[in-house]
């Protein structure tokens, strides 16, 4: 069945600051050879926070690659060397001013595996506790706070509509039964 | 609030077979300017297939990009001038065999529009008729049928790590009630 595709040789295209690029040409199955165009990103964090009210913490950003606001989870990079549950606390006092005493990991999945090996941890954070919000000068973000209805009616009208915010309302719906 | 980034200039670094990836100069509120590493992606579309007993069709593949088999809802590229329904009925007929003669839109997303564009429409379809899997040459899929109680536990226990597919998954779990 599926068959491995062996490594033949590899092009390292560009290396920047968030991702990499490099094109693998590859054995398949009976010595064909094929070209991938892969791109290399770190792993990020992504984080459903409740607040004490159980409302949900949102971020409103405008997202360059796809020149629109869109209405997120809060969600950042694992930098090097950091523990997922370690990035999903300190992504969500940086974007939205609140530290979690409890974070708990609810599941992991990779984004667009047919070009990219961006895998994301997803958490759950409550027993939160108001901080500062410590964006980075190139972050411009908004905080709001939602129910989940209100989270799972966007996500049905087509308001919601990045991957990783979705899966992790849906599966926090799942979880809570 | 989130403000538009204003493009000042874009280099284009690679055009590639599935991407294209350049590096924008933006201007953020502030006059303040940064650089924006984007990939291009086509759309693509991804097909919750329902067979007459209720199965849900799934295809198994190795991903280069993530050194890993995973198993994955039917999934493709939109062609140039593509309706998306078309692509799916397409894909779907290729990946699988099976040709649907109800497919429905039930939803789309960006995955993972950091720096990326990539959109996903996701379809439904039902009323399927066995045709011939028609993979190219460098295409390695293996169909197998589940049923959607099964799909679930395999999200839940991390057997399923791709977001599309999860998506699709949850949001029939949700459509159907």
């Amino acid at each position: 069945m599926s068959q491995i595709e062996r490594t033949m040789s590899s092009q390292s295209i560009y290396e920047g600051r968030i991702l990499n690029l490099r094109v693998d040409t590859v054995e398949m199955e009976g010595k064909k050879y094929t070209k991938r165009e892969i791109v290399e990103h770190d792993p990020a964090v992504c984080i459903l926070a409740l607040t004490d009210e159980g409302k949900i913490l949102m971020v409103r950003q405008f997202r360059k690659p796809v020149d629109q606001e869109l209405f997120e989870l809060p969600a950042g990079l694992v930098e090097v060397d950091e523990e997922p549950v370690k990035a999903a606390l300190r992504e969500l006092e940086e974007e939205t001013g609140y530290y979690a005493k409890k974070c708990e990991y609810i599941g992991e999945f990779f984004t667009s595996p047919g070009f990219c090996n961006e895998k994301i941890y997803l958490f759950l954070a409550e027993d939160l506790e108001k901080k500062e919000q410590k964006l980075d000068d190139f972050e411009n973000i908004a905080v709001e706070e939602i129910t989940l209805d209100e989270a799972l009616k966007q996500i049905k009208f087509g308001d919601i509509v990045d991957a990783k915010t979705i899966i992790g309302l849906l599966l926090y719906k799942n979880l809570r039964g």
